[in-house]
Parts: structure tokens; sequence; C-alpha cells
């Protein structure tokens, strides 16, 4: 792979996500030699994809190069790379561009879309996890919209303008929300000749409230927030099937929709060599100690989505989303050092800063953890904390651009079909 | 194609470049039914092209939703569909999506690249034509010095990193500059680990001067700028041929590259019931007369790069640019109006509002009819038309703040493998 050896211990950092990146700030300057891998050039700030699905930023916002956040940082290497496997005996690892040595392994390669086994569904639905992925439901969205101006079979156009959500969590409640908007106030003008009222936008829940992770206040005020916007918010349903055309529940009740997007659940993304059943907890997480050490190694360390730490407060493991994973990394970057330095490491103490989650202008739910609020002054916020944990100037610049038009204009520009999502797959 | 029946004349126009919406602005509010077709449903900014494939900007933000242009338009109708054959005699489209009858057709389709029948140069090169051209280039120059970092071999690894440009006209010349800049400002910090000062930029002019259509001087003073950059000019070079690896040219000359972008020629976009012969002249332009009427034909009109006027101040055909486009829908505009209202047309006359192009930083050439310049007021004045010229708010405004940030910063943020070139193609 082309890294030089040094007489610096070696770090090797899978992953340059949230978690990823908060370790390699830690350990930039420090006496160590890092390379951090990941199979993207860049860093995507996951809870904005919703956003460029539905045309409100553009893709290259949200994402920032990685070589630009190590580029200061003397010995550092970034390599674009999948790890394919993990020889932990020889302490290496097995890429798609040879393999590396290692003196401490650091997993942060953080979760894909959980289909829970149904491959169906995983073969006809949309996932939202990445940045193509994201720009295939956006390609998606507007080819169907295309498509139901040209069919005069009612049934069809019904089916090609029904949008099916299927998970209650911050990803599907904003993205029913984007739609409801789009609905609202895109639709009727973009497509005078087709009767947009007819569009339908479905989120589905399997559990009894949606936004299952934060408060009831918040969960019933989203709820209100989304029916005031039209959407159909469908509760304790069981979505078991979809052939591209019909949505089969556990009840009787179906749905006809040319889209599925399925945001039920995510799972961590598990790699060879490392998925011995004793590691591997619910969720194909890692298990990991106090200090994020993978049980029963003491070279391999795990943060982030990927890392299940059992403790008092959280007896299933940490929420799996950005905050964690940024604490856990630069909790690890310092006792990687302190490990060097032959000191003690010091146990990860998660800080719960709250959760948000974005209905709509002005409709927002925030639950900080002793205050919980909701509607304009939560949407203020919520925009101010996302601005704030983007990487980069330029993408707070161009984010803050599209967002102050957006909400001046009712509008989102980004409404464009750059690769048609339906002609590459048929 | 679901057109509904009006009392009014359909127009329908082939094309939503430069030409088409000019067109269709003029006839926006008038007692006609028009039908805009293009197989994008966004406008693309041609110009700036070759700053998607350099990473100075985001794509979206030189895109414009085609259905926007018209949205306020009563008696407009967009379709997204590929003419592929015009039935003159029956006066009808046939499209990927059905076919439609039309009082008058304005053929607007705009020009592709040109490979003068070079099948082994189509297939190895690559274009800049398109948004999804831009991007595939840029991720594969991306990738490139991806894999020049991992290969031991010097010989492979100076031949991705050597760039050869074929095409001495703006777009050739703006990407070479782009190219030079970034090997300069960006690749030291981004690969440290990789000596970029041996990145070759090559440009490859058949002629005896770049920039062929604007002033001796201008011409002079952008080689003298590319020079500066590092760029090396080549003059009076053919090249023959090119099998992914070795650009071969009439002479001994060769270059061991893994990229060719030509940009060395354009021809106009055929639509077959319109290639006959006596319509079409050099380029594969259909021949118009002074009103952009196809010659033979009453109801048929032609605009922009697709229109070859020979007129005495331009016998071969008005610039393949972006400035004839816009002027000739303009004055078609009127004319299809007098031609409902039985007045007599009035013929085109072009009027030149000049050229330019950028090199880099504080480095362009403007000719204008009566003053020519160079150097850093040529390039605030190149900004400014440029950003004027852009259609919609949203774009200039994403677009300014993204040339001041690469302006203060020695950056270009959008260095993204978004989706990679090479995986797809092997």
């Amino acid at each position: 792979m082309n890294i030089p050896q040094s007489s610096f211990s070696r770090i090797v950092i899978v992953g340059g996500g949230f978690g990823g990146i908060a370790l390699a700030k830690k350990l930039g300057r420090k006496e160590v030699q890092v390379v951090l891998i990941d199979k993207h050039n860049y860093h995507t700030f996951q809870p904005l994809l919703y956003q460029v699905s539905t045309g409100g930023l553009e893709p290259d916002s949200i994402a920032y190069p990685l070589r630009k956040v190590v580029k200061d940082f003397p010995n550092f290497f970034f390599r674009l790379a999948e790890v394919e496997r993990v020889a932990t005996e020889e302490k290496k690892i097995i890429t798609s561009i040879g393999t590396l040595e290692y003196d401490y392994l650091v997993m942060a390669t953080g979760s894909v879309t959980n289909f829970f086994g149904n491959d169906q569904i995983e073969k006809n639905s949309m996932g939202m996890k990445t940045i193509p992925q994201s720009l295939n439901l956006r390609s998606l969205i507007l080819e169907n919209f295309e498509e139901a101006l040209l069919t005069d079979d009612l049934h069809e156009r019904d089916a090609l303008m029904n949008f099916v959500i299927v998970g209650g969590g911050p990803t599907g409640v904003e993205l029913a929300g984007a739609l409801a908007e789009i609905k609202k106030g895109i639709l009727p003008k973009d497509y005078p000749d087709l009767d947009t009222r007819r569009v339908q936008i479905n989120i589905i829940q399997s559990g009894d409230r949606i936004l299952e992770g934060m408060s009831e206040k918040a969960s019933r005020k989203a709820e209100d927030f989304l029916e005031g916007l039209g959407v159909q918010v469908w509760k304790g349903v069981h979505v078991t099937g979809y052939d591209g055309k019909l949505v089969k529940t556990a009840t009787d009740l179906t749905f006809e929709s040319a889209t599925l997007v399925w945001a039920a659940g995510v799972k961590a993304v598990c790699t060879k060599g490392l998925d011995a059943k004793e590691l591997l907890t619910y969720g194909s997480r890692l298990m990991v100690n106090k200090f994020n050490q993978v049980v029963g190694t003491t070279d391999i360390f795990a943060i982030g989505d990927v890392a299940q730490m059992e403790t008092q407060d959280y007896p299933k493991g940490h929420p799996m989303m950005a905050q964690p994973a940024i604490q856990q990394g630069k909790c690890l970057g310092d006792n990687l050092i302190r490990l060097l330095e032959q000191k003690p490491m010091k146990p990860f103490v998660y800080k719960d800063k709250g959760s948000m989650a974005t209905v709509g202008r002005n409709k927002a739910v925030v639950d900080l953890p002793n205050f919980k609020f909701q509607g304009v002054f939560a949407w203020f916020v919520w925009m101010f904390v996302h601005l704030f944990f983007l990487i980069g100037f330029r993408n707070r610049a161009v984010v803050f651009v599209n967002w102050v038009y957006n909400y001046i204009r009712f509008d989102r520009e980004a409404r464009l079909i750059i690769r048609p999502f339906k002609k590459k797959h048929t």
C-alpha cells in the first residue's frame, strides 16, 4: 500500500465518518503514524442526506474531501480503499489495494441500511445512507412525476405519485416532511397539467409512535406537524414485502406505490475477520469495553455505530448517531496517546447533548437534556446546530445560501435528474 | 404524449439550451401553445462545465430546472424525452415517449463532441459537453492520483499524472489552466507522499495558435498565461490516435497518458428526418435562411449550434457559442409571432458582443468589438459576465460564494469522487 515504515507506532483508522474524523483530528500532531482508510474520498454529513434526495441541497455541499481533513497533519496517510478482511493474528488488514500492518486498528466503519434479511425489499426499495443512494432517490422521485404525466392509466398514475416511507426515525420523518413541502410548494407549479393533489405521502412505523428515540412530547408534536402537512402516519404497521409495485404489511393493509424508501433501521458494517460470533452483538455491532477496545483484543478498537458499549445508562449500547461517534473518537484519541505513553486509559462517558428532528419550515422538535421545545425556535436551533456541525466553511456558506433561498422562495432548485435512476436499472 | 389540443397554434421546441430557453421566454405569454422537449430536465450552463470537472463548482449550481423556466407560462408544456425522428410530411415528431404533431417545429438541439470519425479516440477519451461527462472527468482525474500513489512503476505513475487536452479553444484553455492551478495549489497538500511536480499538463492545438476564434493578442497572451502556469502548449500538432495509454500524433511525437480530454471540436446534433444531404452543411448543421427557417421548409426552424446561417459577415455560419443561440432564439420568438399574425418576418442580424476566456486567477483575455484587454481586469469582467448569464438567483449566489472562497483560499473543495468513473467501466 506504499506506506513508509516509521519509528512511530502505526494507527490504522478504517472509516472517515464522524467518529473517524474526530479521532484523526486528535491524533493529527502526535508522535504516531496514522493511516486513514475509506472507500470514498469524502466525508458525508449524513443528517442532511434527505435534503439531497429532495432537491434542497446539492450533494457537494454536504460532502468534504477527506484528504483536506488530514492535509496539515505530518505522518498522516489517506488511502481510498475497501477493507476486505482483518487478519488479527498477523496484525494486518487486507484491502482492495493491498495489505497493511497495524500496531493499533480502529474500526469506524459506521452502519448500512438494515433490511432484516428481507431480500425482496432490499432489491426493490431505496436506501438513503450514502450520497449516491440519495441522488438515486432524487432522480427516481422526479422520474416518477415525469412518468405520471404520460400515463392514461389512473391506477398507475396514483402509484407513481404515492410515496411510502418505512421507518419513523428522524430520517423517515424528515424525508416525509420534505416531500410534503414539495407537494405543496413545487409540484403544482412544475406540473400544472397533473393533478398533484393526488400525491400521497405515507410514513409507516412498526412501533406505537414516531421518533421513538425522543420524548413523547416530541413524537406527538412531530406527528401533528406531519399530519398538518398532509402526510399519512401509520403506526403499529409491519411492512412485510414489496415487489416494486405493492407494499404488503402483516395485515390486510397494502399500498400501491412505485417508491418505497426503507429507513426502518441500520446495522453496523461487519468486516471479515472481526465477525466471530462472540464479538458481535445485536445489529452486528462489535462488543467493546469502556475504552472502546473490542472484547478479547488489546490492539483493536471500535467507535461509533460499529461499537457496542454496554453501560448502566445504555444497556443496549449508545444510539447509532453522530454524537456518540464524535465523542468516542475524541476520547479514543486521548486514550491511544495515553496507551502509547503507558499511562492508564480513561473510560468513555457519553454526554447526551439531546436530539432533534425537523419536519418542515418552522417545524422542528428538540429534546435537550433539561428542556424540550417544538416549533419555530426549535427549527432555528436545528438549522444552527446542523450548520455548526457541517465541516468546512464553504459547505456552511453554500448550505446557508440554499436554506435562506429555499425559505424565502418556498423553493428547492436542485430538482435535477443528472443521472437517471430508471434507465440504469432497466 | 398527453398534450391537450388547443385552438392556438402549437410550437414545438426541441432543446432547452441557450437558444431554446431564449425562445421559450419570448413565447411565454403569447397566444400559442408551446411544447418544450429536452432529454434532461435541466438547462446546462456549458461555459462553466470545466469548473465542475476540476472541482471548483458543484454541478447543481450550473444546472437549472427547465420546468422552473416555464412554470409561469400558460399553455406551456415541458416533456422529458428524446426526439428519435421528425416526420416532416406528417408534421410530427416521433420521440421516446410517443408522437406529437406540430404546427411549427424549432430545432435547438445544440452540439456534441466531434471526434471526426475516429472511433478509437471516441472510445478512450473524455468529452466535456454535459454535466455527467464533466463529473466523470472529475472522478477520473482524482482516481488517477489515488492510483499514482499506489504504483511502484515510475512509468505508470507518470502516465497517470500526465494530462493531455486536445483542442485549443476556450474549453481546452480553461481546463488546462484550472488543472495547472490544481497542480500548484492543491496537489502538494493533498498528496504529500507523491511527487506532484511531475504532473504534466499538455494542451495540443492543430492550428498555429490557441483561441483561434479570438484576436492574435488574446491568443498570445493566453499562451503566455498557460506557460507561466507550467502548461505545455503544442501547436501545429495533429492527434491521430489514443488507445487509453499512448497518444499518437501525425509525427513521431507521442504522449504516455492515462487521460485524454477531447475538446477539439463540436458538431451539430443531427436528427433523423432532417438529415437529408441537401439540408446539412459542414459539421452537420442545418442550412437555414435569414429567418432561421430550414431551407426547403416553411414550418421548421433551427437556432443556435444546429443552425447554419450563411451571411456576408459569417460566410461559414455563426460561431457555435451561446451568444448567437440566444440572439437567434429571441429573434425567432418575435418572428414566430409575426408569422402567426401574418406579418412579414424580420431577418436575423448577429450582434457580436465579443468573446472571452479565462486561464486562471487574475488571468483572462477579453475581446470586445472595440476594445481588447487581458489580465486582472479581464478576469473580473469574465466572472461578472458569467455570473450575469447564469440562470437563477440561487445559482448565482452559490457560484459567487464558491468563487470568493476559491479565490481567497486557493482551493477547490468539490474534489469528490461521488460516482467512480473507472469502476463503472471495468
